[in-house]
């Protein structure tokens, strides 16, 4: 076995991503070698990664068994971050969740298996794969009934990672991660409050909010959570599933109080009819990975926020919106 | 809502298996209307049937979309008892698993929405969906990490039924069945060690046993089975997943120890190495059955075997084996 010190090969699905881009970041800084894998033509959110002679771009669709054999060959740990819908969407067409991300994972599991892949680690998804919580904070004990396809498959392919351990000693790890936000989020995407509502503050825009702004929710800074990515390469223990979040409730009005100190501008609220789908509250515990992973998360929603509105003033700048 | 003399139109996906054609026949005697779907050229375990003017046999392939839409038309109830895969043969390709049998179901239950079907009542396996016992008898509550794919489609499948009745109001009751037989039992099956013993016994046959036969299973007749569905049709309670079981742990050396004494013939016991993925004990708690749709069972293991024995005898008389 090597060291941690020792440069190891690492394949990222999605690396062109949001959370992706800051993992591949962290991998290169350590010495790594780093494949990252994302489909063609992907706005390039970190484009310095090319110049890095240990950085190789491999594009492919996580559909097809070709180009994800091709991409697994000769890697040590996969970080698996693909996802081919999103929490809400995935109800329209649950057979194409199935069939893409679920199907898709199993394939990966398979020919990460016959390249010889030592390890995966999966970013699975804290918000759906409980379903209605029971109690809060919720432990990775908490019994898991999605109310959406996303969190299913999320869910099933937990198991298969699992049975792929149990079957043919391939380690994993599991990340069920709260709601990431932090720099290279996207803001014209239909998830993350932070970053949507942070760039309409920064442009003056309306902000549409369903209900009473009183849904509480997890929030954790982009830069903790590919700290957990980072310790999950040497952990080995028997546990094998981490919630990473803050553990700390904020509201939809609390994010955007926060935003208006932090850019001091005014957010234009506007109140719409709630939605049957939010859960009024979905917080993690995450004691499970303070004392296995010895992770905790280093920086509050405040200051994760102070450095995205910097980051983000630059960018909109930049653009000349 | 008719009441529970009315007819009703049944879809039985499977309806010419071991299970299935049982189910079949209790429908038929309540003057339900049946239609059977099965693959073609499904030997016919009750031929009488056809005779039936309520009953149809619709044969197609259930990873067809247009035979399921076909299939599920004019339907008001859907009992779906297909799987593609054995619970051991499924880790040899779990992709075919994923396609064939969870993106088939996620697909039936879409199918099931647009044609109007009310509800669906999915056999499920309590023998694969825990995994591991923690705790025995096992409750429906206990932790699910399946070790082999037939139980990790079959719980995903369960959890798609849950998002489906959220979503779409369709009703749905999932059993999770034990290790039935009985009558009509394949005992040239790869599963089921009832039969498969059985058979052997009575014709004269070694029986390769692995381990020491100390391995505890559940076994139920199959005629407690289809009380379970049949009462199912009614229940409309929140809780929706069922063990169905006998409550009861059975060795393989009892099984074999019953056996004798049902045929008075000596079982000729040849002993192997043990399986890894042979849990050593599985039994179900089946407190909630009996609570909430009022089921127990009602034939004990010993006059199960008597019944199936009868009728084995008879049968291998008949096919002058």
């Amino acid at each position: 076995m090597s060291g941690n010190g020792d440069p190891q090969r690492f394949l990222v699905l999605g690396g062109r991503g949001f959370i992706g881009s800051h993992l591949v970041d962290a991998l290169l800084t350590r010495g790594h070698y780093v494949r990252c894998f994302d489909r063609p033509h992907v706005s390039p959110l970190a484009a310095d990664h090319l110049s890095n002679p240990n950085f190789l771009l491999h594009e492919g669709d996580f559909t097809s068994e070709a180009d994800i054999e091709a991409a697994l060959e000769g890697c040590d740990i996969c970080f698996h971050l693909v996802s081919t819908t999103l929490p809400n969407s995935s109800n329209i067409d649950p057979v194409f969740d199935v069939e893409s991300n679920l199907k898709g994972s199993v394939r990966l599991l398979t020919h990460a298996v016959r390249a010889g892949v030592k390890k995966i680690i999966f970013i699975s998804s804290g918000g759906t794969v409980y379903g209605i919580p029971q109690e809060i904070p919720i432990k990775e004990t908490h019994p898991t009934n999605p109310i959406c396809s996303y969190g299913i498959t999320k869910l099933a392919t937990e198991k298969y990672l699992g049975l792929f351990r149990e079957l043919h000693g391939i380690e994993c790890v599991v990340l069920r991660l709260a709601n990431p936000f932090g720099e290279r989020q996207r803001i014209q995407a239909s998830q993350g409050a932070v970053a949507v509502f942070l760039g309409k503050v920064l442009r003056g825009e309306a902000i549409e909010i369903w209900g009473d702004g009183s849904v509480v929710r997890d929030y954790i800074y982009v830069a903790d959570v590919v700290d957990a990515m980072m310790r999950s390469i040497t952990y080995s223990g028997e546990e094998y599933v981490f919630n990473i979040g803050s553990g700390r409730g904020i509201s939809l009005n609390q994010v955007l109080d926060s935003i208006e100190n932090t850019t001091g501008c005014a957010a234009r609220r506007r109140y719409l009819p709630g939605r049957s789908f939010d859960v009024p509250a979905s917080v993690l515990n995450i004691d499970r990975a303070a004392r296995l992973l010895n992770w905790t998360p280093k920086t509050d929603f405040d200051q994760g926020l102070d450095k995205f509105a910097l980051w983000l003033r630059k960018q909109l700048e930049h653009s000349g919106v």
